[in-house]
């Protein structure tokens, strides 16, 4: 597949703020608009002017930084939400309107011909306010809605001639990929215009379904830092990377500047006050880090053996971790060659059988093997 | 697609202690068998009893333990190694070797054709030992591996008629949900007997490749709690779970006691030092938070608005946030009646908007907002 056409919505600074513990200030606001920037994303997704007041000279403040990536505000499909965000002076709008039985039913209670008539009249005010605006338009829910009524909405909206971008949203997070291929691929034999793709994670899927919209023709995916979102949220920036990174590195590198990665991550980790997951992808704790002794042996003849991701292309380094039970001989022979001992094969299997039974008993630090190290190199009799 | 053919291969006692802070005892071990016991998996994995003293006897003592689930345990294709696995008294033997380039060239240095006579030494050897001994034998780095190589190793090994199940593995995390429903489906037709997948999370795609691999017919899934094991690690039980409840949740509810899972992850991320994850599946403390007015306002109306998966199926709850610039009036009017508090609406509207400008400049409790609604009510004339 081709990854020349895609691009990052980065939405920590909308969705990102539905996150249970984020409260970003707008100083907060501006340092994480300005990291993401410097990173390289090509859209930075912000909070709605209409949700509170600071929310709105947030917007304004955003849009008036002057960055490289286009500022967009995300609004419900209201003429009210429309002017405000107009006055805000943001790049772009994404305009979002439940489309399934449970979102027509229990949250706006309009029909399909409903939802037509409401979006035909926002966007054509907005596109004769400011036609330079970049303007989307997605359903919420879309997973959950019915093919026929997702198709006459977008059908009768591309007929307006005004929206730049369609959306295609995995609200509740139950799609599986090849309900998102199938969908976004549908759409896209329907429509010319760009399609965007925001995927919920609740059921694990949101790479998995971010990479199946992109390989079925969508342009523009939806990402927050560390995934942060309503619910457990959305696709992760770095999940995003990392999957995109084993089909076409050399794309990610042009794009974004990924030695930036971990910085990005950092602040907004403190900003939301939580610790990056020790499984996180690329910037997690534990991401190059090798254990077994098979993996740490191999992983020293070839770093490809065990890794698909190069930690230095993030300003990263692996570990290879040699004080447990699990340990292996190999990796002890290198850990006593990096300290400048001479040590022999016969040498080296006892210390590490030595580790192995320290380690069933205790926790064992670095410390104490290389102790061990140089208490065996300094009393052997060769 | 039927869910009624698959098991869970539990691994947190293998591939989890390949997780860098992860160090059991025996105690521990027992411990967790237990619980993953309780909780219903068909199968549990432990390490290799060749690894090191303890796991010799921690796999012996988990192999008498008269749990309900089966113990495996996980072997490099050696003879020495299967010898030692017979004398555990194990119900199966799950054994691997590499068969991708990279891991033939810089690990165990053979071809395929000494993988071959390898394997085929060491099942017979099994086979003769114990018939009885549910046997698995697997390809490591699967996906890097030549699919012609990959079917001639299969073939060769299945014409013994000593093997009951296959297993492929994305060592690397490198496989998409395609390719692993190719790869699957290509091994489903030429063989008869079960599949298993094993999934590194490299690229966030482990639980969708899981379920890809259920869809093209594997049997088998393998899982750690919390996703521990090497790097980044493996399908995360709760995340196989919570893809597999949208899609057949009467089968789940069947096979395993749901209300389990929490006390299953709080084990074992005590027993390795880490905090559950905020975004985890399931148990993590975001994954029934609800917090924008929007939303907030279709879950009062209807749980299934902004929820796939009910939370006590799980004896979990879920929480409306409403201490913030997000909320809404109708979430704000829930907590009023809630409190017993007779409010009509231009009060609640003249409070949200209170609450949200509050939010907007400071940390607002729940307990704040609660005073503001008493306040509101004892002030009122009405």
């Amino acid at each position: 597949m081709s990854l020349t056409e895609f691009a990052i919505v980065e939405t920590t600074l909308r969705e990102g703020e539905q996150f249970f513990s984020a409260n970003f200030s707008g100083k907060d606001k501006i340092e994480i608009a300005r990291v993401l920037d410097d990173f390289g994303v090509e859209y930075i997704e912000v909070t709605s002017p209409s949700a509170s007041p600071q929310s709105r000279l947030d917007c304004q403040g955003l849009a008036q930084l002057g960055l490289q990536a286009k500022v967009l505000t995300h609004i419900r499909c209201h003429l009210e939400d429309a002017k405000v965000a107009l006055d805000t002076g943001v790049d772009g709008i994404n305009m979002v309107i439940g489309t399934s039985r449970l979102l027509r039913q229990y949250s706006h209670g309009k029909s399909i011909e409903k939802i037509i008539d409401l979006a035909t009249e926002v966007i054509t005010f907005i596109h004769e306010q400011s036609p330079q605006t970049e303007l989307r338009f997605s359903t919420e829910d879309s997973f959950r809605s019915g093919l026929s009524d997702l198709l006459r909405v977008y059908q009768a909206i591309e007929q307006l001639g005004m929206v730049h971008r369609f959306g295609l949203a995995d609200t509740v997070g139950v799609a599986t990929p090849n309900q998102v291929f199938n969908l976004v691929q549908a759409l896209r034999q329907c429509s010319s215009i760009d399609i965007e793709f925001h995927g919920h994670n609740d059921t694990g899927c949101a790479i998995a379904n971010s990479y199946a919209a992109l390989e079925a023709g969508a342009t523009h995916i939806n990402t927050t830092v560390l995934g942060i979102g309503e619910r457990n949220g959305i696709t992760p920036l770095a999940g995003l990377i990392a999957r995109l990174y084993t089909v076409d590195s050399q794309i990610l590198h042009r794009k974004y500047r990924l030695k930036k990665l971990s910085a990005v991550h950092r602040l907004v980790a403190e900003k939301v006050g939580i610790t990056i997951p020790y499984n996180h992808y690329i910037v997690g704790e534990a991401a190059f880090n090798h254990k077994a002794g098979i993996h740490t042996k191999a992983m020293l003849n070839h770093s490809k053996t065990y890794e698909i991701i190069d930690p230095q292309d993030f300003d990263l380094t692996r570990t290879l971790s040699i004080n447990h039970k699990l340990t292996g001989k190999h990796a002890i022979a290198a850990r006593a060659r990096q300290l400048g001992l001479d040590l022999d094969n016969s040498q080296i299997q006892t210390i590490a059988k030595h580790i192995k039974a320290l380690a069933d008993r205790q926790y064992l630090s670095l410390d104490k093997v290389d102790e061990l190290l140089y208490c065996c190199a300094a009393y052997s009799v060769r």
